[in-house]
């Protein structure tokens, strides 16, 4: 994938400033619609039942993050999703905690059943929790683990027909045979809550500007991790780290993508 | 009105320290509590209808903000904006995204229906989705933006015979005839998500001491964009100006408002 | 207490990173997430009836915090006591607001009732609303502030058989005719919301790792108190502090508890 990608997604995002539909969870609100705001995109927090068609409608994208489930939103969610895909708008997923309990990854499956998302973002556990058992990887006890997130990737990606991302020290995005790692990234965003979330989200606001799935989530994806080790610069903690890094993904630019990048893609 | 009104109003909330209900919106509740606490007021979120009743009445005034809706949450918005009503203390109202959905348009007028707030707060496109259409304005096709936000602000407050403040690059608030016009404030405002329900809920501190709604509203959005000015000169960003905001707030002078305050009033 | 317990407890929950399950309020998650996360825990927030139980399961303390209470969310938390009370894991209960609403102090009750917490903690006005009438103690007109408050905390402790922790100026941990006074502090953290609920669910991250309540409860008020002191001599009001004080929670050292902790303690 050409570099030139991501960064002409980022501007056409910081020019169209695509309006993002997120139903997400309470802890990491503030943080989605700041970190949307930050890289150029408009937030819309709206979980009824009564106005999540509309909202959907207006829209250029929908983002869906279990990290706080009940019964309500989860039919928000579907109700969402349907409409999402009904009109062909890109949905991402961020299945938060799925593994964790039954409620979190049957709430995923049932919405990957009724509306598949186009892309599906978490990290290895979490992703391996959603894929059907008669799913081919070579499993936890691969002798490397980075083997293994990437054939979880794999085999999720074939069987949904849709991009998945993968994230951790390095990050993978998988679609249709295409293979991107990212190694950009810092530490201290383990240590900073919603992290994984906020990259969901960032997702989300590419798939509203950009070609493709694939090409939306690689491009989130490297801005993150450049966004982070722009801010690993001058944090001194997690708490400095959290803000900072707003102040990263505003004032990124095109010499720091070119700069900073550490990126590689191949077939499958 | 007289520049002194606002000194003496942040000097008198600072003293009292207020108690402020808010039923608020998820995204921006951290950011409301901490808004209140900085400027010198005291936050209570409560929202289930066993106990708005009882919180609003403890409280000096009521904030309504209807950025994440949901059924019951109206309810007690209603409950709580009736109860304001019968003991007379100041009702605020933050219709964030009226216009976006028939729920958020619809729950905001039977607001203003079954106990009217004294003050409205919103951008121009909420104020304008608020109207009735049997109201006349210069429309949307009106030669200047500044004029048509202003005519939309007098035609709302005398119908409904309460204050009105649209907030953008400019402020205004009407009241009653009278129009006060506040052009503080930092473009990096609208960076940073929940800015609008901060100035909601200050202006809900303010009514708590202020002498009526209008004075609260002038007062309230003087001190915001002050502290934005303040708060520009000390962010590299919008994760910053978030934070530094907090500080601004906290630590706004007398002498901050006489140097910096640029407002005009005028007879409608 | 031997000081040297605070050590070693902080340094097991940065080797152990416990899962701490939050049943929290909607203004604080953000913080409490970030809180746990820099301290060396591991945070999870659930609420849904239908996985509470699923999550204190696999989780090492459960934190139970009133601060936005509706229906459901009472039933979720009266779930999740039980099974930690059947699973032998540690409780902990923040009450915030008792006393301000009935719908606050009778769900407090009936939570103490139903399985009571291992630890309380609140300010001196929530533990007294959760007295029985019937526990004597000097009263409010008690000559002494100081005084009044460990009153408060014996009576409780005693009756409840558990540890009760009072946070102001000064913090009284009691529990089984113990006492502990911690004087570390700053004013800033009055200013900040929700560094009452952060201090509970560190108290919830110590607790999944301390031999006991008592010790558990110290601990962690040992450590927030000292985050505040450093977190001071870096924040130029109380946005800046709310930020920094995650940067310190990541950073304390042995040293530091050293150098900076005030404590004393003694039979009641």
């Amino acid at each position: 994938m050409d570099i030139k990608i991501i960064k002409d997604n980022l501007n056409e995002l910081r020019t169209v400033s695509p309006l993002v539909h997120n139903i997400t969870n309470y802890v990491v609100m503030n943080n989605t619609a700041n970190a949307l705001l930050a890289v150029g995109a408009s937030p819309v927090m709206a979980h009824a039942i009564e106005e999540v068609e509309e909202i959907t409608t207006i829209s250029s994208a929908l983002v869906i993050n279990i990290g706080t489930l009940s019964e309500k939103w989860i039919d928000s969610m579907i109700i969402a999703t349907k409409k999402a895909k009904d009109l062909g708008k890109p949905i991402v997923l961020d299945p938060v905690g799925a593994g964790a309990s039954k409620l979190r990854t049957e709430t995923c499956k049932r919405i990957i059943k009724e509306a598949c998302p186009d892309i599906i973002r978490g990290n290895a556990s979490e992703i391996m929790a959603l894929m059907d058992s008669n799913i081919q990887t070579k499993g936890v006890d691969s002798s490397h683990e980075t083997n293994e997130a990437l054939d979880i990737a794999k085999a999720m990606s074939k069987e949904l027909g849709n991009t998945i991302a993968i994230t951790g020290k390095t990050d993978y995005v998988v679609s249709n045979g295409q293979v991107v790692e990212i190694e950009n990234g810092s530490v201290l965003m383990g240590q900073v809550t919603g992290m994984g979330c906020t990259a969901t989200a960032i997702i989300g606001a590419f798939a509203g500007v950009a070609e493709n799935s694939f090409e939306a989530a690689v491009s989130a994806l490297a801005i993150m991790g450049i966004a982070g080790e722009l801010t690993e610069e001058v944090a001194a903690g997690p708490g400095s780290f959290q803000m900072s890094f707003y102040d990263a993904l505003f004032g990124i630019t095109e010499d720091d993508i070119f700069a900073k990048l550490r990126i590689q893609s191949y077939e499958a």
